[in-house]
């Protein structure tokens, strides 16, 4: 299927390392089907906050949801600008100088209008995407939301037409004269996510297995 | 020492879950140490930002660098409200039904104007605050910052008053009757942040050994 191409604008287009901006439906794709919490910026009459929460993607659509007594999801419901920003933190780069340590990382910094979503066919299948996002295989293993469950949750979707991929990978980018000059270590170190050992719920018989599907869920890296 | 008691205001008090605001000084403090990418979020005439940068905090100031050249730290150095939050994600809950499904996590939310710092001696011990945060030993093992870096480096610094922290942590809350119901499997799935084997750079003398705070790295958790 054709994606619509993302379209950069002044406010979403890198003003540095304009080599990192990698403006590419691919790796933003890549970027949110990785990651597992975002972060939502509004604005407020007090000034921008930033909340982190779930979200799940289907295909250009980004959902995200919270209880209907949320002020922020209120606030992000309410057809104003919101920005959400997905980052994933590869590594820490040690270089020789000071100036030049960085961080090596994928970030989506995703601008648009948010619409709430109040119809309950399509607010409970932009539920079951942001469930299958953050835990996959329990939409259809777990008991579906009843119709109060479904008023008491407000559910959002923004349309992913607005947004900026920046990435840096590889090692330090060191001044030649620090090169030659430090006698130490200089390099990446790596970070990675790891999921640990499940851990039963304190109510769940102990004949019960853990499933394959979450005892080896993978992770991307 | 006595730290200022945080001062929750109507932004930044959680309005839902309030027994998981932890308004408490060494719970920020733990959040913000273990972190190593925060999210700040600024207004512009087109709506709100937000993107990751690193930091690091100095008692109850937190610092945040970017380039002169950052059209996103010219902005948040104007003295406009900023939000800055860090989010340490813990956990997926698997619960009986899709309502109940959560994560386990630690969240600061903090609110504030941020100042530029421009004196060049305050500078460099952000700087350095900064830099040890992101790679603990580092400042002193490498070439500090000449003025020309100085002078290409923003560097603004937010102080802890107004801060709201958020943590959600246990197994699951279900439903009684679907714990009734429910044949399958529910508790929480961890989640780790593991340092890899750390990277020579590729201009690094084969005969460098990694040091020791390097390779093993201490990740909280």
């Amino acid at each position: 299927m054709a994606r619509p191409a993302l379209s950069p604008t002044e406010r979403s287009t890198p003003r540095r390392h304009r080599e990192r901006a990698a403006a590419d439906r691919a790796a933003l794709d890549a970027i949110l089907d990785e990651g597992l919490v975002c972060h939502l910026g509004f604005g407020t009459d007090a000034g921008p906050v930033v909340i982190p929460t779930g979200y799940g993607r289907d295909g250009d659509i980004l959902y995200l949801h919270g209880s209907t007594g949320s002020a922020s999801m209120t606030a992000a419901a309410g057809g104003a600008p919101v920005c959400v920003t997905v980052t994933l933190l590869d590594g820490i780069v040690y270089a020789r100088s000071a100036f030049h340590h960085s961080a090596n990382y994928r970030s989506a910094v995703i601008h648009g209008q948010a619409r709430p979503i109040t119809d309950d066919t399509e607010k409970s299948h932009g539920l079951r995407v942001l469930t299958e996002h953050l835990a996959p295989g329990q939409w259809d293993y777990t008991r579906p939301p009843n119709r109060r469950e479904l008023a008491a949750t407000t559910l959002i979707a923004l349309d992913l037409t607005e947004a900026a991929v920046k990435t840096r990978n590889g090692g330090p980018v060191d001044d030649p004269d620090d090169v030659a000059a430090h006698q130490g270590w200089a390099g990446v170190l790596p970070l990675h996510r790891v999921w640990g050992q499940p851990q039963p719920a304190d109510d769940l018989p102990a004949v019960v297995a853990v499933p394959e599907r979450i005892r080896y869920r993978s992770v991307p890296t």
